[in-house]
């Protein structure tokens, strides 16, 4: 079984997180996002939707999407709540990760830190910022009634959130309004196993 | 136990194909997004992310995300696969299709149908062409494998993908290089059960 990802990618570090805190490891083979590794036609073969990251199991089978590999890495695992209200609540907060945060929060971060912000996506950099902050104003409201996003313990939601919201101010986000946030990714960082994610250099 | 939503949305279409499929109802009240209803602050109460559809429970409980809703209601059913690959399989189309399908194909379709298309959307709607045509190819690619995106019966990533696939062309979308798409939306249409879309009147 092995990963293919770029370890500076918010999507990728949601993987390596969740293995270190669960005590795994696995195979990680780096794939260059900027070198247009992932539009090459080895990696299309893989997955045709041309992201990272993915998981190649040992029989060759191939999945994407770092939410969707969560859920096959941290199976029938103190992470993954198991009523059927809890689980579809953990989904709930993966899918608003994919649609309410990570097109606005890790977009504008990569406008910035990967591309050094330049002058022709300035626009697209300064559209991100009101969804940016309306997905950190929902993340706030639950976190001022809970420590973790579904309740007193740390789950899958939590690793998917903290990847981008943890580096939220690379993308130009001010987390000083968010003390409930602010305080929930101390949680985070403190839980056993936890590995910061690798600085863009 | 209610849904809020409109019923000409794909991703509150969703949820009434998943019921009937299955033989079940659900209460349902509608909500009217052109008049800013998901903004006012009664759907704001249960919902902070003020997007439909969402799922009440009985217990004032609320579920919001078309795709972890429909997890919950289609909980222990032949539509859900439970083997632990199939299952991060089935969240991978769910993932894909709110990431690189919905926001392209959905959001062409919304302006052209729900706003008539007006001029200083238009760079927008033909921005959304390429992004959808790529979704597009990714299903096709595996719809020429397997006559179901999960293999031969129908689960619910296929219902996810089918709410705005059927209506693509209603987005600009040319659906006439993809005969596999073709012949799994008749599949998707021949199901008992199945119900289809209200049209926007």
């Amino acid at each position: 079984m092995r990963i293919y990802g770029d370890k500076r990618s918010g999507n990728c570090y949601k993987l390596q997180l969740l293995l270190s805190l669960l005590g795994k490891t696995c195979e990680w083979i780096d794939v260059d996002i900027l070198n247009g590794e992932t539009r090459s036609q080895w990696f299309l073969d893989k997955s045709p939707n041309g992201k990272i990251p993915i998981l190649e199991l040992d029989d060759g089978r191939v999945l994407s999407e770092s939410n969707a590999i969560m859920h096959y890495l941290a199976f029938n695992t103190p992470l993954m709540p198991s009523s059927p209200f809890s689980h579809a609540k953990l989904l709930q907060w993966q899918f608003f990760e994919q649609y309410s945060h990570e097109p606005y929060i890790a977009v504008a971060r990569y406008i910035n830190v990967y591309l050094g912000l330049p002058d022709e996506r300035r626009d697209e950099f300064e559209s991100k910022q009101a969804g940016g902050y309306r997905a950190l104003e929902v993340m706030e409201q639950q976190l001022k009634q809970s420590p973790f996003l579904l309740g007193d313990t740390l789950s899958l939601a939590d690793i998917s959130l903290y990847a981008y919201t943890h580096v939220a101010h690379e993308g130009g986000f001010d987390l000083s309004a968010y003390p409930a946030i602010r305080n929930w990714l101390g949680l985070v960082r403190e839980q056993k196993g936890f590995i910061p994610m690798q600085a863009v250099s």
